[in-house]
């Protein structure tokens, strides 16, 4: 009793980090943006967190862990179902970590968090309405059966691929569905030129690295609640390993594109500890931490280079780089476990497999409901919107009202 | 020994998480206003929560838990007085859930937060030291006092009152305070034109949203913490209902003011947030989650409708809609107690008796006070100073000196 | 085991809330300068605590506790070691309060703290690759080095001096170096016009005060875990001395400035927050709350004092004060403890020793490494560069593309 009460509190003080990564998203997405669309992302940022919750609560909790399944799709109800003793209380013995409230909240959190990522590379020319709808779906039905294959207990767990809090069941999921989207929305106006890909500046650079401290923060509580209980040892580990990488992505991150662009870019410098974060998520709790340093400086040197195929080689419009951060170095963290986990029971192979299983089920379902969006109500909002900024046409609000601004 | 460490871990981190609603705060109204006041706004909250801290540690705790008392006002002395062994050391049997100490410092954060709901609604025409002066006495006295009735065991929590977290005692009582002092003050310059309320958009919306953002963390600790230990089956309840009311106000919030405006209006969304968070506060405890966020859905709907019966009926100026949010939602949350709780006990009829009785002090005392400094020391701005903003003539700075700015 | 585990939990939410006061810090320094040098301020703290990070645990950590030493450098060797059970499991035994990881992460989240009170004093004109390396030294071996002369157990303990969570290990530290910067680095140009100190706005006050409240909440942190286990009496007490002396130290600092400027000045008010938070940091688990009060608003009226002593006496130009909320109200808080200790051991006398040893070798060693690389390389911008902004040369970027700017 003492210890789930010790367990429970740690796992409700993640749940609150993580709930907190939400305000590091929408402080990252709109500092790396234009001042006009501010609004419509934060609208879309806070519609993903509220509508998120609702829906895991409606559907997606029992669609991730519906119990004894097949190993594919499984659904144990709608709604809440907390177990309770004979005497009608909450049963307490449903997990030593935590309550079943506890459970559901932390896992809700996560939910949502694949969608946000999704709204960063897709800002400044979607839509509200059919995000929204995507939002839905993709949040809704999509994260929680894929995430059933491996916490749910599915196939993927069965084979022995790991992935302890989310480089491929969150970051992934989301970068993947990140990729398909960018594909079909096209660029914004003025991304390329002559083929070439031309900056385009984010309006406060203050914002994207509170953020970024933001989401670091959060990272404690989306990795060190992913032990599922307060275990010393281990929560610990798990923190050290999540700072070291972050530390060693961004450092790396910041040396490479110094000596590559000879400019000490600070938002290179950002997405690299970002990076950091997501590729050790797969692993934190089986990797030393000089492997987590070693996994952060790779990511870091991936960001760099990512950043730079999408823009240059792919020519894809990705505003906040989500891409680089949460596919390429999610897959990256993923497949990581197979090469530093301590765990000899991880193998490359598997770890492989699943990135592979993850990719289909994203790609394809994203790319059915954005492309049936997109010959349907349309996706893209018109060339005159895109210019003025989806504030003023989609919200009928300014941002920053008081400020006077440049025409960008 | 080992539990009360526990719970006490618990309950300081949810006061750091209340204290940290003052920063909630402080960007949401500033960002719901105009720039040329921000400094002006900061620092009465700032005032608010130091000066809140002195005053409970010296009045305040021993007012609102006088121990044995008559039960409408007490005073077990000045000071704090922690209770000791009789070896000299702090007695920890003081309470299973927590210290002496952490029972002051979780107590004397709510206490600041009446206040900091009054400043939201005077905000951009009040004079600072009349503000100063109401903060010392509301917050010094009437608060406390008020809260005696029921969290001190008073004449309430005698009659079964139930007020979990403050949806009347901290929120109401901040509430009823706001609709005096704006009607005592009148509307800003410009707000209403030949009797049509007027938008005046705030400077920084981002700022508002991080606001709502770190005030929904805030609860974490609002509600958690009141439960005054880290018993697992009901804080983590608490922390259910209090999110699912949070996300089921945003989403009725936003889907009825798009119905009703034909415009996605985030300030709507964030102030349904707000709504629900207010409402669910009485009874987080005391409520399933079904019941949470119907709670939370008609909190959304009445945000909506009293934003708008204060503006366009009542013609009362509340610039960052303090009123609908504490007040109205605040009420409605103390009488929701009476139609969802799954505690036989508690009646629709003595929550209302609370609500009214609360209505009484805080309305007259209120009233009192600041009848009293308008009719002395004068408690608006003048016309020039309101116009060129209080920051340059309250205190000498600019929010913003490298800014371009309109004149709004 | 139980009580092991609750103690690691409060050690590490604590080390979260420190790892966020950077984004206090950040927050503060960027919101007190220009818009033209805020991406160069974000930079260097951003590589601060990456780089901190690193460096504590390839060197710092075990600088600074290098078990058995002679009482004045000690070295366990490069990286992190972590003791281990016979079957290769983390020996949990290493401590009551905290797991190996544990110790480490926290330890390596203070270290960081020292140069980032640097990077503030020398804001807007100083060169970055100087101030990296300056960093690298500083936070890899003068940190560590000083540290371990009272909490590695060396000849400072031995003599029974006491600073409680650092008020001169990391405050002082970082404040010694701040103000031997600012003397070999000179003024900002345009701060001194005919001898006469000129106030150089801060851009964005509304971030400042974010800081503020930002590194107020990592206070909780901080104090909290310095008592290195969560111990409910001490960490209770020392979460409300904190915030007493927080509270105190900002109301004096307002009335004196107030007083003396007619002018409410909402900076100074949190530099008085700041310094109250400075001054109690050496003896929050010693004082009772009375004497933490008297702490505070002594600190405050210090603040008040020392800013303008800074400004208007030595003519230094500490753009943030640094130098007084750090190094003044770091000396007084260590000083305090020789008077207001409930701990009879403790001596005004060798808490003075402390001070001085602490001033000696961070004075001398910064004053060393800073020489250096002023001879060698240069620490400081060309003029041009410091007019146009740090932010443009230095990084290619500017903060806030989208708003015009005034020249300043």
């Amino acid at each position: 009793m003492e210890l789930l009460t010790t367990n429970n509190v740690w796992m409700m003080i993640c749940t609150a980090l993580v709930f907190f990564m939400h305000l590091g998203f929408a402080c990252l997405e709109i500092g790396l943006t234009r001042q006009k669309n501010t609004i419509n992302i934060l609208f879309k940022n806070i519609f993903i967190i509220t509508i998120g919750l609702l829906l895991y609560c409606l559907v997606g909790f029992n669609l991730m862990y519906p119990g004894e399944f097949n190993g594919i799709i499984g659904f144990a109800g709608f709604g809440l179902d907390s177990p309770l003793t004979a005497e009608g209380a909450l049963d307490l013995t449903y997990n030593e970590g935590y309550t079943y409230w506890t459970d559901f909240l932390f896992q809700g959190m996560f939910a949502a968090t694949a969608a946000t990522i999704v709204s960063g590379a897709v800002a400044e020319r979607i839509k509200i309405v059919p995000f929204m709808i995507f939002t839905l779906i993709y949040v809704g039905l999509v994260y929680p059966i894929a995430g059933s294959w491996k916490w749910g207990g599915g196939f993927l767990d069965a084979m022995g691929f790991y992935d302890f809090a989310g480089s491929t069941l969150v970051h992934s999921v989301g970068g993947w569905a990140a990729v398909v989207a960018v594909c079909l929305l096209g660029p914004r106006i003025g991304k390329f030129k002559e083929g070439k890909a031309q900056a385009i500046p984010g309006h406060s650079i203050p914002l994207a690295t509170a953020g970024v401290l933001i989401l670091w923060l959060g990272w404690f509580g989306f990795n060190g609640g992913s032990v599922l209980s307060a275990d010393p040892g281990l929560t610990s580990l798990v923190l050290v390993t999540t700072c070291l990488a972050a530390a060693a992505g961004g450092v790396s991150a910041m040396l490479l594109s110094t000596a590559m662009y000879k400019n000490m870019d600070l938002t290179m410098f950002l997405n690299g500890i970002l990076g950091g974060l997501v590729g050790i998520t797969a692993g934190a709790d089986v990797v030393s931490p000089t492997s987590a340093i070693i996994i952060g400086v790779i990511a870091g040197v991936l960001i760099v280079l990512a950043v730079s195929f999408v823009d240059n080689k792919l020519k894809l419009d990705d505003p906040v780089g989500a891409i680089a951060v949460h596919l390429v170095c999610g897959i990256w963290g993923t497949l990581a476990v197979g090469i530093f986990s301590t765990n000899p029971d991880h193998s490359f192979l598997t770890q492989l497999i699943g990135v592979l299983c993850y990719a289909a089920i994203c790609v394809v379902s994203s790319f059915v409901i954005i492309y049936v969006l997109k010959k349907t109500v349309g996706i893209r909002v018109s060339e005159k919107e895109e210019i003025e900024g989806l504030d003023g046409h989609e919200h009928g609000m300014d941002a920053y009202p008081d400020f006077r601004l440049n025409d960008n």
